[in-house]
């Protein structure tokens, strides 16, 4: 977590990461972005990047990890605005699992 | 059906599925977007894809398809907002039929 | 004209079409979408296709086609909102015209 | 300036010119959007190439070209509302300026 | 500075820079986009340049170098409102920095 | 026909046109991309255009198509090299005809 | 199989399709491209669509499926040159796989 | 022209520029491509705009503008190699003139 | 490795992975793509994924890691060609490194 | 210089840089890619970098540039070929200039 002595209005982070298929209990890769608005403080990428990796090799859906991710951001830098997007494919099928959470969602394309 | 304990804001689903028209009798291959806010549950994606194979070799018009196929995801999940986009292609011109159903349409893009 | 048992949301066709500029006398070439919200009742491709061709070889301005074809397909299954966008190149400007009716108009994207 | 005797809901232009920069004297090239929603009157693509072509070889800032665009369209088709979007590039940086005038704002994209 | 004469609506700059992270102390590269409403005067290029290459060499967080590159453009040229949005990447990881002042965000696209 | 009085190393001429399946007798919409070393004549584009127009309502195959179209331009400019590669799409299907006649295959890219 | 009277340099198809993996029973979507010199023959597009689908539920490794069906192109329109190549995806990685059969493969781009 | 005192492999330039077409007197847009190998001599990108723009208002076929340039060229820098691929539109018709003089082709892509 | 009936003529895989960096002790993220020419065995997916996985942690320069997997798929399935090329970015500059072994290298594209 | 235990068959490096024009004066910001085939020895990303930021506020052509950059890459790691590729942007003309140097140019695509 790191502290900041200015606040910028949103901060966005895009990565891949890796789980667990719960049902089929194959390796199911995937695409995350988060959105939020800080207040006082960010996150640092390497503790971002931990939480992503930690996914690798845990049994979990993807319905289901994209708020515990939300969760977890929550409780390392408690922002007012935060948003979790997860893609991933499977048998022919892309799938996009959307998590937010906070007051008003900001306007920014 | 797969059941969630916790719940994503919105869930989106993209596939590719063929059907035959009713007028011309040829085969009619599309792409389907679905996109849903979860109450508890989810599709699982091996539901989802039956559902879309369904049609393969079965006479319906597009137009049709849509509103048919997002009625039986409310009948399998029951979501409290579903939206399905359906696109194709035929002699030069490109169709796409939106089917959507439910309260609020929501702002993600 | 297809007679609809379910209505969708928004139908949305594009083709391309060409008529004869009335200044220069010259072929124009264009891209057409319209977007359409049906009532009961959908255009067929075939006679949408033959909507756009009747315009081949006519002389007519690009600006007045647009209103022209929305005009037409209000007649054909008199949908509540219609909106017809149409592009064309000349002299190396780009040209887009729009033309819309009916009361609100919807959020798709 | 073309008679319409169907009014579309807006028309948009998109076209390349240059100018002279007033500081370092350079040639500034641009590309320039333009979208009005015209009231009986369209302007030809003649015309407006010509008025594009006429700042060819003139000192005079991007940011006040739009502007300048912006009022010669206001003077020759008179349109409710009107917008000018003009870009360049200039030691590594993207400029784009936007001028525009009249009541509300449409939401076309 | 440059004095307008004429007041555009919009104007957006786009270029790259560097600066240095303090907790890894290696060269972060940026991509960065303003946005500002001008009031009688504009950003001259190279002045703008200067304020991007200003952080070349020097420790500073990205989601503070947005926030400060903001308050330098409002002390440069008092803008009703202005947006920065810097762009990065470090270890696998986009981030996204947005900073913002003003009243009403606009609309355009 | 266009006399030339300099010869260029290659033309290359891309349109779209339409023919009929005579299989499933459904409007078959094509792309053409034709390539030719010119001898002293070039193929007006008023006179390609009525080539590819030609096709429009006639039954043949595209793969038939593509070598009549070459055999054509064979006749009217008589070049020592031409190219015909026509694509088109049906039930899922992407085609692409090629036709080639003359001498040594030109190596541009 | 189509009789031709006149022979393409080339063909060209494109289209998905399924199978089982033999090793871990799930499906795996591809695409596939195939590349043949006729002879007096072509693949009907119906044929080739049913020798695709043939693959539908059925165990085979995309590595021998590739050359299966190339093999199958080889007995029904015995061409001088044949390719098939044949793309997918699993657990992260993008596999491709080509089969290719004939004297000397064309130089064609 | 630039005396140059190291000598590269290959220079390429990439331009649009206009004329008249003298078939129908209208304004022909081009994009214009040159590559030629320096013999001790480069083009100055100033004395290479003002041959562009001085095809501007003039009546000449694209077919004999590309080689008119590339002779204007040889003369200017007198390279072993020079290419010019002139690319315009037309009816609907996408042209590309290709005009080549010199001893062995460059393989660069 | 899988023992293969059929032989295509050539494999190519595409993936993600990381290391660390051996002189700035940094995450070094890069993607890979690998072709080969198989001789009665492929590489299984989950194997080639292991191998990618198995420099995760590890201090290894990018120049040689791509050299080192290159020797590793000729241990395991002894192909008469094969080429590693892998992709990475650091302090703004992208890196691109090719290994390759192998007696012709194939012209497919 | 890196030392390298295992010899790669090609690196490839991009990465953007700036001059200035002995014609103009002003600021010329490009884009360069450099290919190499090493024999024992590599360019640290770091020396690669310091390289390209030497020629910052130094007059040189860019014709020149490549060439220069070129040879002190050539001292750096004696590579037995080398291409430099420069690119950047000036009154409305696109320029590349290509440097090279050794025996036979690789085929990498």
């Amino acid at each position: 977590m790191l502290k900041l002595s200015k606040n910028p209005s949103l901060i966005r982070l895009k990565t891949r990461g890796e789980s667990i298929c719960p049902i089929s209990k194959t390796i199911d890769v995937f695409e995350v972005v988060v959105e939020y608005i800080p207040r006082g403080a960010a996150l640092a990428l390497e503790e971002f990047r931990q939480m992503v990796d930690s996914y690798r090799g845990r049994e979990i859906l993807h319905e289901e990890l994209a708020v515990d991710l939300m969760e977890r951001i929550k409780t390392a830098v408690n922002p007012p605005y935060v948003k979790v997007v997860l893609k991933s494919y499977y048998i022919g099928v892309e799938i996009e699992v959307v998590a937010e959470s906070g007051g008003v969602q900001p306007l920014y394309i």
